[in-house]
């Protein structure tokens, strides 16, 4: 604008619409944003659900999407008294009807009192309902076999994405040769990548160990430290724990790496992680109502702080507030989540019997993945472990990749865009999340219901056969 | 970490908690942001209700939140159709209980098909379920008076916070006299503060005109501009409309500025303001649920960008699938806000008075805020237009403008800080805000209940006396 404003005005004037913010000119560090799982694949995704739509003829019948870990699109069943307690906070009408289990009336109530005008409308303390918070750190305390928790280094948040962003944001700094670099695992969730390239931060790549089913290396972590040092300031290290999209890293951290220390989910070794904030000096734990309740569309999750400089912590807070609140459904789901039905609770049994229903069938689904895969020749499949993730090594032909390369394309990307042309299936290449170089991967979910995952696990390993023998 | 590692290692080793993110070392941008709205006033105002909920005596017997705009924690109850076709998405299972009225039961129907796996649980696109974007569409063409609306141009966001923060960051670009700078009224909205100061972008104030009920001055506009141009690059202009914490501004904005302009809110000259899309290149309509069904914990809201290059707009796209998707309750409650009940459906008739009556208390209370004020001696406000807040200015004594600055105090924080110690009433200074320079102000909302409302407006005008008589 500033060097042509003159013409910009005349073309104004005449009516002419002139575009004053370009591709060129736009946020360059957001034009450097990447992020796979809802790329150009999901896009191709879409466009061929339209087309199914208006009766274009295609080899399948119906786009299965299992790029994406959204368990209740894939059909599994909300739990019974999750949706009736949010009905009743909803609705507080409802309190009357006597078509609700006493827990869930009480439980309502109890939510509701704790909101700003007894409704869920209102916003609530940027850092979350406080009684959420204490039942978090309660939470907390019992997974972690009684390791204390403070409510007051609890916080609430959009999702975990939203945690994850507001926690990076606090340690970026510097320039050049001091900027602020940070340790992620890869493969990684590409939201890291993502938030560090609009953050202007240095990513940090520290490789996982796929043939110890992604184990973490602290040789690795040496390794990818005594490197970034040359060229930034590395100041946090993240753990994804379960990994997304690879599943359980086995080791812990624990000791050695004066860095703060982002560590997304609690799976297994949570209590380790807590335990090291002593060593580690600036444990984080993200937990998002995506892996509990599989409700991801509420946007629930938590950040748990540990050993965090107090005036650090009230500009983390300050940042918060910006955004007013959290969605406050999304708090009162987290809020049962945390707290499901006790034993002596009317509403006990069912959830109980539906909650073990939904993890002896994931469990099913894992198993199947990882027998399925492992029996086609040229892929391989790590024991999938506490996430809904599959992450897959495919065996690409050498002219699969050349033909790629001619098309401007990751091998990955040539690869899955094909099946899905072909097959209708619509996963993510292992490229998004990053990988050792020469090696190919996808990301898939586990989630279809499993004779229909049965059903797709066998039609993309024939597809895989059918590409290996196209290119050789 | 860089300089000290040695040392650093040998504090992990023996136990010591040394922080390795202090304040010095955080992101300085982070540190500049200030959120007055959620500031230190309103921390007082915690405290203070902890101190009477622990029995301590004081001059009054609770806080009245005067601070925030949060409809329903002061007591405005929700509309019945909404909150039974919420309850309804949320749990399904209530679509066979006879007591829901039909049309609640189809809007419900239609919301939750247009749903992965029909379940408010699932994520939605990243730019939000496409039948809302549509009706937001039909909704936009309906108050505009025609004026067609894209639904592809239509953006869902996690209140018209996040869509502002998306959209801002897109423009961020520049260093030293080519930065970005974007201007803003004054007073303003501290979000579009707080978001230019993390961006690093250049804040550049344009002054409403108090002494014309806050209009619009164009010269004042052009005086802004080009004073701008000398440090940095002005790339887009902010309307806040309805003005927060102002009321509207009167003047229309149309010609002759080629940014790209940022329209929050679409109060009264939304239509004038899209007809001005043409010449001013790319405005931007941003619509909370927070004004509209003062739902603001859903956290509901959109977008709409008009004439916006359309690389650009697939660069916004990508910005907001890296946090996956809005809260889909949020979507939900907005798509009722936008096709509320056809005057032939059997909820329309308690839909209709139910909304009047809300507005007609409203219309009510902004009367009453207006008249209290400009009777009381020191104290004048504008006419309350269609907004929930009032922006009053207060004389303040020089003896109290000098006795805040001995406590490094605006001496409008050391009013409001007296007030809310003295009498419990909780107000954000105009400092938080922005103010011609010698004018002080406090925004405080309208939405108690009438006659709660009618005291604390006696009572505050009786503070100021007391106030300006101890410091005359």
């Amino acid at each position: 604008m500033a060097s042509s404003t003159g013409d910009r005005s005349q073309a104004v004037r005449h009516g002419l619409r002139a575009k004053v913010l370009t591709l060129d000119g736009m946020n360059p560090r957001v034009r450097r944003v990447e992020y796979a799982v809802r790329g150009p694949i999901v896009q191709r995704a879409l466009e061929l659900e339209q087309e199914l739509r208006q009766g274009v003829k295609k080899p399948f019948t119906e786009v299965i999407r299992a790029n994406i870990g959204d368990a209740q699109a894939m059909g599994q069943r909300p739990i019974t008294f999750l949706r009736q307690v949010l009905a009743l906070c909803v609705n507080p009408d409802l309190l009357s009807s006597p078509n609700f289990p006493d827990d869930a009336k009480k439980r309502a109530e109890r939510i509701l009192q704790a909101c700003g005008g007894h409704s869920l409308g209102a916003y609530s303390v940027s850092s979350g309902i406080q009684l959420i918070r204490e039942d978090v750190a309660r939470y907390i305390e019992r997974r972690d076999g009684g390791i204390p928790a403070d409510p007051n280094n609890v916080f609430l948040s959009t999702g975990a994405s939203d945690a994850i962003v507001t926690v990076l944001k606090l340690l970026v700094a510097g320039e050049g040769h001091t900027r602020t670099g940070v340790l992620i695992p890869i493969p990684q969730y590409p939201l890291y990548s993502a938030t560090l390239a609009e953050l202007g931060a240095v990513q940090v790549d520290y490789y996982l160990d796929e043939e110890r089913a992604w184990a973490l290396d602290v040789a690795e972590l040496h390794r990818a430290l005594g490197q970034a040092r040359d060229h930034c300031r590395p100041r946090a290290l993240c753990v994804i724990n379960p990994g997304n999209p690879t599943g359980v890293p086995g080791q812990r951290v624990r000791r050695g790496f004066a860095v703060p220390l982002i560590q997304e989910g609690a799976h297994g070794d949570g209590a380790a992680l807590r335990r090291a904030a002593g060593a580690c000096l600036l444990p984080l734990h993200l937990q998002g109502l995506h892996g509990r309740v599989r409700a991801c569309g509420f946007r629930g999750g938590y950040v748990e702080v540990v050993n965090m400089d107090a005036a650090v912590q009230q500009q983390m807070l300050k940042l918060m507030s910006v955004r007013l609140c959290p969605p406050v459904p999304g708090q009162a789901l987290l809020d049962l989540v945390v707290s499901p039905p006790a034993p002596t609770d009317p509403s006990f049994a069912q959830f109980q019997a539906e909650k073990q229903a939904v993890l002896a069938e994931l469990a099913a689904k894992a198993k199947l993945t990882e027998q399925v895969f492992n029996e086609a020749p040229g892929i391989s499949c790590n024991p999938v472990q506490g996430a809904m993730y599959s992450f897959p090594r495919v065996q690409l032909p050498p002219r699969a990749v050349e033909r790629a390369q001619e098309l401007g394309l990751a091998p990955d990307m040539f690869f899955c865009l094909r099946l899905l042309e072909e097959t209708g299936i619509c996963v993510v290449p292992g490229s998004g999340f990053g990988q050792r170089e020469g090696t190919y991967h996808f990301r898939m979910t586990i989630l279809p219901p499993l004779e229909k995952l049965r059903l797709l696990l066998e039609k993309l390993s024939r597809f895989h056969a059918k590409f290996t023998l196209e290119y050789s």
